[in-house]
C-alpha cells in the first residue's frame, strides 16, 4: 500500500472464532494449535528500517453481537503458568458471554447467577510489525515490535508508533476486545471479531524503540518484559528520553518531570512479557511538534 | 483516641525540613541517618487485632508555599540502587523547588531554564499501622501495613482501611506531596510539610489483608512487593476475593468481572516494595454495602 | 561474652518442635503464630556499628535422631504463597520423617512407598545479627543482617562474617538443618533441633555490608532480595568489591575475574527474601589475607 | 544425518572472530549487526515433533590458543540493560584476553597489571534446536528449545536432551567458552573457537519439554525464564516430574526427594532469559534407566 492508506479490514477473535459457546469447556475445544490469528501482514511501501510506522485506529467495531471471556489452564495472572510453574492443581477452565450492543454502548457479563453492564470500549490488544534481526515471535507476545501488548489505550482515535525493522514494515493486528481491565488478568478480554479502518503512514529517518501511542490528549510510552519493573522501566526511560527530545529539556529535568506528571496504568500482567504504559498528558508539552503532526493529520484525513 | 475521633495535625516533609535550598546538592545535606518522618504513632482506643481501622483523609492542605523534589543517590526507578546495584557510576543527586499555590491550585516546577505548571494534588505517601508479628519496619517500606506505598490514589476525600496487629492500632501517617506521578520514577515527589485532618474509626471484628482505599467512585485494593508483578497479584488477588463478597458472586465469576472491570495504576516503582493499586468503579456493586458504610459515614461527620 | 568467644548451645528446630509425628497434618499443629525460634540474642561484648562480627561454626550436631520436613499451604517455591498469591488450592500439606544416624552420617527419608539415603550434612538456616535502623524482622526472613539465608554453606568449619549494626551486635541463630538442597524448594529441610558450638569474634572498623562466608576452600557473599536476579546483583556486585580489595585489582579487572571464576548456588527460593551465594576458591586469591586470618584463627581455636 | 551420528566440526567464537585485539574497544568492532553465531542448523534424520534430541559431547578443544572476554556497553548483570534500562552512563567497555594452554590445561587471564590461571573447562554457551510454534529467536536467547543457555555443565562427557519442535530437529550449537563463572556475570566467558565432536541420536515418541542434561554423575533440568525465581520454578518444577516418572514415587514425595537433594546453580543471569539449572546425583536414582541408557550408549560409541 502507498501511504498514507485507509485500511478498512476485520479481525478475527482470539480464539479464531472458535470458541462461541460458554457452555463448552475452552479445554475441549480443538485451537489448531495457535490462539490468536492476526489480519495481515501488510507491506506499507516505502517503509524502511530506521522509520516509523503510524497507524491510526479510525474506528474498531465488534463484528458480531456478542463476545467470550476465558480461564484458560494455566494462564492468567491468578494462576500459575508455564512459565511461573507450580506443582498446584489448574483453576477451572470456563468460559464467560457477554452480549454487545453497540446501539447504547454497553458490553453485558452474564455470570452464573447474575449480570453486569460496562462501557462497551473496543480496542485491539495486538498491533505490531515484523521483529528485528529476524526474529519471529508468537502472537501472544508483546514486545520492542509491538505485539499482544493488550493495553485499553488502543482504542479508536488513539494513533500507534512502531519503529519499522524490515523493509515494507510488515504490519498486522488483531486481538479484538470489546472492552478489557487493566492488566487482563484472567489472561482474556471480552474477545470479539473487529471491523476496523485504520490510517497508515510513514516517519521517515526516526527511530521509535518501542512502541508509542498518541490521543488527542495524551502521549503513551510502552514497555514489555519480565519482571514487570522492568517493563516500567523501559516505558519511564523512553518517556524521560522523549520528553527531553519534545521539550529541549535536560535528561534530569526530563526525568523529574515525569516523575511528577506520569500517569502509569498496567497493561498486561499475563502476556509471556508484561506491559506498562506511561503516560503524559500534552497541555505539558507547550505545544512541542509530536512526530510532526502525524496524529491530527492522520485523524483529519 | 475514642473513635470516631477527628485529627488535625501536621506531618514534616520526607526530608525532615532539612532540604530546602536546590542549589544545596542532598549529598550534602546531614539527613542525620533517617528519612521520611511519620507523625504519630496515635493509639486508637478499641481498636485490636482482627479489626480494621478506617482512616478518612477530610483535609490535606500543603503547609508551606513550596516543595522539594531531589535525584538522590542510587535511589529511584531509572538508577541502580542498593537492592539492585550495579558497577555503574551513580545519577547526580540533584534537588528541585516547586513553587505551591494553594489558591490557583497549582504546583510549579522550576527547571533549569523553564518551568512547567501541574495540578496540585495532595496526598500523603505513607499510612500506616503497626506491622504484625512484631516486626519494625522503615518508614520507606511499604507492606501489608500500609507504609510507605505511595500512591496518589491516598488524596482528601479518600478513606484508607488497614488491619490492626496490635492493640490500638498504632496510627502513623506523612510523607506530603504536592502532586506525584504514578510510580514516583525518580523516587521523590513534590515533597512538602502538610496540614491535615483525618478522621478515624474502627470497623470491628473485620479482617482487611492488605491496605484498601474508597472513594465516592472507587473501591481499591493495594498490594505492594518485589517483583512488580507480585504486587499485581496481590492486589487482583484481594479486590477478586472482595468483590466476590460484596456482590455474592463465585470467585470464578468475580475474577471475570475484575478482568474486565479494573484501572490498575502503578502506585510506586521505587520503594522497598513496589506498589500496585487495583480500582474498580463503585457503580458496578449494585449498591453493595462496604464496610457498613463507612467512608460516607466519616465524610459526613 | 568477651570475644574471642565459645559458645555452646542448642537450638530447637524450626517447629519450635511442635512436629513431631508425621501422620499429623502441619495444618492441624497449634505453631503458636510463630515458626523458626531462634537462641539468641547474644550481646557481643564490644562490637560497636562499623565492626564486623565473625562466627566460626566448630560443630553442628542433630540434637534428636530424627528430623521432619514439611510441605505448609501456600509456601514453598513450587507453590503460590502470600507473596506471590493466585487462586489456586493450596497442595497437600503434609509432613516427612527422616531418620538420622550421626554414625554412619546418613539421613533416611522415609518416603510413602520408598525410602532414600542421603548423607548428613548438619547446617544453620538462619544466622544473623540485629538489624540496621531500628527494623524488627521476623526470623523467616533473610537481609543484610543475616537472618534466614538458608544456605548449605552454613555448615561447621564455615566462618560467617556478619555488618555490625548495635551496640553488642545482638548475635543469634537457630534452624537447623540435617540437610538442604539448594533452593530448599519445598520451603522446609530436614528440620532439627541442633547441639553447636560457635566461636566468636569481632572484627574491628570494618564494615561488610552483606554476609559473607569463609571456608577453607572458599570465600562467599551473599544476597537476599527478590526478584532472584537482585540476589545474584548483591552477591555478585558484592564479590567483584571485595575480590578489589583484596587483589588490589580495579574493580573492572575485578569484574572479569569473578565472571570466570565464580561458583553461584541458589540458596533459598522460598523466603520472603530470596538467597543467592556467590562463591570463589581461595587458591586464586595469591595469599591475600581475608579478614586478617579470622578464619584460620578461630578453627585452631 | 542418519543416527546415531558423529560430528566433528568447528564453531566460531560469540564475536565472530571479529574481536581478538584486547587494546581494540569493544564497540569500535563492526559486528555486523549479530553476535553469536552458530554453527548448523543440522538437520537430524528420522527426529519428529514429540521426539526428544540426544547431543552427547565427547570433546570440546578451544580452536587457538587464546579467548577473548569483553565487558560491552548496557550488557552484563551488573550494568543497566536495555532490559533493565537505567538514565546512568555505560561502564567502560573492554576486552581482556586470556592465553589458552590446553596441554596444562590451564586458561590464564591477563589483567592490567596482574594475571590469574585458571583451570580450562571448555563448553559451549549455546546448543539447541528449532523452537516451537515456527518462532525465531536470537542465537543470544535461551529457551524450551535450548539456544544461550551457558551452562557450564555443557561440557565434554555431558548428553544434552533437548524436544524436537520441526522435523528434523535443525539442532544448531556454538558459543564456545573456554571456561566461565556460574551467571557469566560481566555477560562474556572466555570466547573461543572450538573443534568439537558430538554424538547425535534420537529418542522417539519422549516428549522433553525442557532442556535437560546427564553426566556419570548427574541429571539435570534447566529452566531459562525471567525473573530469575520463575528459571528456578521452570527447573525444580521439572525435575520434580523426572524424579517421579524415574522413581515411581508420587509427585508429593519426589518434591520432598528434591527440595533435600539438589544442587542449583546459576548458569546465566545476563541473557534475555535467565538460566537455572537442577541437579541430582544419579546415585540417588536407584538404578533407574534414564532415558533407555542413551548416555551411556552414546559414551561408548
Amino acid at each position: 500500500m502507498t501511504t498514507p492508506a485507509v485500511l478498512t479490514t476485520s479481525t478475527l477473535d482470539a480464539y479464531a472464532g472458535r470458541l462461541t459457546d460458554p457452555s463448552v469447556k475452552p479445554t475441549d475445544v480443538d485451537f489448531g494449535g495457535y490462539l490468536n490469528p492476526q489480519t495481515g501482514p501488510f507491506l506499507v511501501n516505502g517503509a524502511r528500517p530506521g522509520d516509523t510506522l503510524a497507524v491510526h485506529f479510525r474506528s474498531i467495531t465488534p463484528h458480531f453481537d456478542y463476545g467470550i471471556s476465558a480461564v484458560l489452564p494455566f494462564f492468567g495472572a491468578l494462576s500459575s503458568t508455564p512459565q511461573t510453574p507450580t506443582l498446584q492443581a489448574a483453576l477451572d477452565d470456563r468460559a464467560w458471554h457477554y452480549a454487545i450492543d453497540t446501539a447504547s454502548g454497553s458490553v453485558r457479563m452474564d455470570a452464573l447467577d447474575s449480570d453486569h453492564s460496562f462501557d462497551l470500549d473496543p480496542m485491539h490488544g495486538t498491533v505490531g510489525v515484523a521483529p528485528a534481526g529476524g526474529e519471529v515471535h508468537s502472537s501472544l507476545t508483546p514486545g520492542a515490535w509491538g505485539g499482544n501488548m493488550d493495553t485499553p489505550e488502543m482504542r479508536a482515535g488513539a494513533t500507534c508508533y512502531l519503529g519499522v525493522n524490515v523493509p515494507g514494515a510488515m504490519f498486522s493486528f488483531g486481538d479484538g476486545h470489546a472492552r478489557q481491565g487493566e492488566g487482563e488478568s484472567c489472561g482474556t478480554a471480552v474477545e470479539t471479531a473487529m471491523d476496523s479502518t485504520v490510517v497508515l503512514d510513514v516517519v521517515h529517518d526516526y527511530v521509535t524503540p518501542w512502541p508509542r501511542i498518541e490521543t488527542d490528549a495524551f502521549i503513551m510510552t510502552t514497555g514489555s518484559a519480565r519482571p514487570m519493573e522492568d517493563a516500567f522501566r523501559i516505558a519511564h526511560t523512553e518517556m524521560v528520553h522523549w520528553i527531553a527530545e519534545l521539550t529541549g529539556m535536560s535528561t534530569s529535568d526530563s526525568y523529574q518531570f515525569v516523575s511528577q506528571a506520569s500517569l502509569t496504568p498496567v497493561a498486561n500482567a499475563v502476556d509471556t512479557n508484561y506491559t506498562v504504559v506511561c503516560k503524559i498528558a500534552k497541555c505539558h508539552l507547550k505545544g512541542a511538534s509530536v512526530y510532526g503532526g502525524m496524529h491530527d493529520r492522520l485523524k483529519a484525513l
